[in-house]
């Protein structure tokens, strides 16, 4: 997609419902709603050389589909992220028949970020597992009580589960009460560890106010936590972004409020390039997002998509891992392991719960299957470490 | 809506598409995967009492369409907005077919936001201007250099324009570049002011990284700004509550980056719920949104609510302004006028620009058009404040 013409600027591949003989016009329409928002005729020829957004080429997609593609000068998202937004979906998003499906950044512009601080090698070390997807299981229902959920915190681990996240329906009022849970359910975490002789990592929900966020993390960084679940959509791409730089922990991205962009597959943003592009700069280094066939609507495309999104190489931004879920089945691990390869993590919430009344036999149920799919799996004892 | 056995609770109304045989699962399903998301056979009794959100009524709206209204106990929001927009739209966001369309929030839970700081009243006090629209324009194109911008700002407001808004495209690299444009944009508008002998504001647009946000609201503020415009779906809609609770300025609210919410009317947030409820509680005191028969899909309905949520009395917080935007023309105003009455902001950008080759010429004659239909209309001269 970018052509030596768009070298060094950000490139936007939109698909545009259009007429054959209005694609040239709904292109060009983009381009100066996107940069400069005033009929072309206003527009100075320096304006229109250095800022307009330029259509690099459209090619035709099927009936009144085409792919429009678009080229920025990356100086107009200005090295941020909430900028970037505006530039390549900020006013087109309240039009109609406009999707945002590809997004290619240049190595200036990507400069300017982090991406994830730690990536799919970096869990790897610190769990010691390599070679197969990780299993992830969810702390609910919210409504229970700290030492409960610590429990199952601590049965899941010594079930298997590699990384135990709260789900994000869990909602502390105060600083306190938060600080309280997360330390029951570290504690007991650490404790199944040693139990166990493995390592595993506790990732707590931190969906609050915006004053809060920082001490929040920071106080499950003093009780030995090491990773996190955030919520790019509920507290905004760049909050985690600015928090994945500052305290340096295990980001898990979790899509709440996402589903909107991508209910109407001509226009939104397509889920590869909100939960994968997007979601990877702002730090994240495990994406959630809906398996196919569970309880969401995204196809087997999405869900490839999104994982390739996430393990490309990019310069200067490590690879993150894509974590399918959502309604997933003791009985569709196979299909999932053939999909998603051993670069993953397999979050299994409900469908564990529910496997059998121990929640540490039925973590080690699925991760025996697992381990079945992927023989050639190396797990670290801790010793070994 | 909110009927006596969902009092003190937050209430939804969601749109949802199904069949009459299978509209109370849906419903049921709704109420637990936005509160514990697990099968309803693991949840216990007290959590199922307590914490599943309540199913208060389903009433048919049209073939396969519904209207569940759910309640929730306002504790698992835990006061902030983040966990609101878990609560009412995180996970089923994911899924299709259902709308989010109303949300009423109970007193107790309002109580812990300050909303609007300014309201429609604080503007008009700013301003002097009782009994008609406010009529606001925007400083454009991205590109234009910073005294260019300046002197825009002030012949807008010689010609008579309220509010001077940049267009949301203008992006600063850095602290100094907003320093120097908003500096000069806003000397040009005092200026303009002592001039003419009248009133007007000018909000910059601040968008960018979050640790510049603070940085770039507080330096506004010590050039003499008094408002500034921001964009919650590019910044987080949590961090402009902040951001207005911190600095007090005058919030108007940009909707750059929300349109892939409104784009299914069966799936997403209805726009009056975003950006009319939603962001007044953020702290908008005036939302702007795309005017009906411009270049945005919006209609007469979606308009009208609009307006209605940011105007109507909610404990304690302040009205705010409906500002129709985007494409509007000349031609147009009076259409606007006995649509949305006195109580609002008209906000002209591209059009105001072009409607002739002099900006303060083309104000006027905008202004002078407005104030036609509001022959009632009171505009104090600087003197009397």
């Amino acid at each position: 997609m970018s052509r030596p013409a768009a070298a060094g600027r950000i490139v936007c591949g939109y698909r545009v419902r259009a007429a054959a003989s209005d694609i040239e016009r709904a292109a060009r329409a983009i381009a100066y709603e996107q940069t400069v928002e005033v009929p072309e005729a206003l527009v100075p020829p320096r304006i229109r050389d250095e800022v307009v957004g330029r259509v690099e080429g459209i090619e035709p997609l099927g009936q009144e589909s085409f792919r429009a593609t678009i080229s920025y000068d990356p100086a107009l998202a200005a090295g941020s992220l909430p900028q970037l937004l505006n530039l390549v979906y900020g006013n087109v998003s309240l039009q109609s028949g406009i999707r945002l499906e590809e997004l290619e950044l240049p190595e200036g512009f990507l400069e300017g970020f982090s991406g994830p601080a730690w990536g799919a090698e970096g869990l790897r070390r610190a769990l010691g597992v390599h070679g197969r997807p990780l299993l992830a299981s969810a702390l609910k229902p919210s409504g229970a009580r700290p030492e409960e959920l610590a429990r199952l915190a601590g049965d899941l681990v010594r079930g298997g589960v590699d990384l135990v996240k709260d789900d994000q329906n869990l909602s502390d009022p105060s600083l306190a009460d938060f600080h309280e849970r997360v330390a029951r359910c570290q504690e007991a975490v650490e404790e199944a560890c040693r139990d166990a002789g493995r390592r595993a990592l506790y990732c707590p929900v931190v969906n609050a106010r915006e004053e809060e966020l920082d001490r929040r993390l920071e106080a499950a960084r003093r009780l030995g936590v090491r990773g996190a679940m955030l919520c790019p959509m509920l507290i905004g791409l760049d909050a985690v972004r600015a928090l994945a730089e500052r305290h340096r922990l295990l980001i898990l991205a979790h899509p709440a409020f996402t589903g909107a962009y991508f209910q109407d597959r001509g226009h939104g943003v397509a889920p590869w390039t909100l939960l994968g592009t997007l979601f990877r700069l702002a730090g994240a280094d495990v994406s959630i997002f809906p398996n196919r066939g569970g309880r969401f609507p995204f196809t087997a495309e999405d869900c490839a998509r999104i994982s390739a999104e996430l393990r490309k190489p990019r310069a200067g931004l490590k690879p993150a891992l894509p974590a399918p879920a959502g309604g997933m089945t003791f009985e569709r691990l196979g299909e999932m392991a053939s999909e998603y390869g051993e670069e993953a993590v397999f979050l299994v919430g409900g469908a564990l719960l529910g496997h059998s009344d121990s929640p540490e036999r039925s973590a080690r149920a699925f991760l025996d299957r697992i381990r079945g799919y992927f023989p050639g799996a190396r797990e670290e004892s801790c010793a070994s470490s």
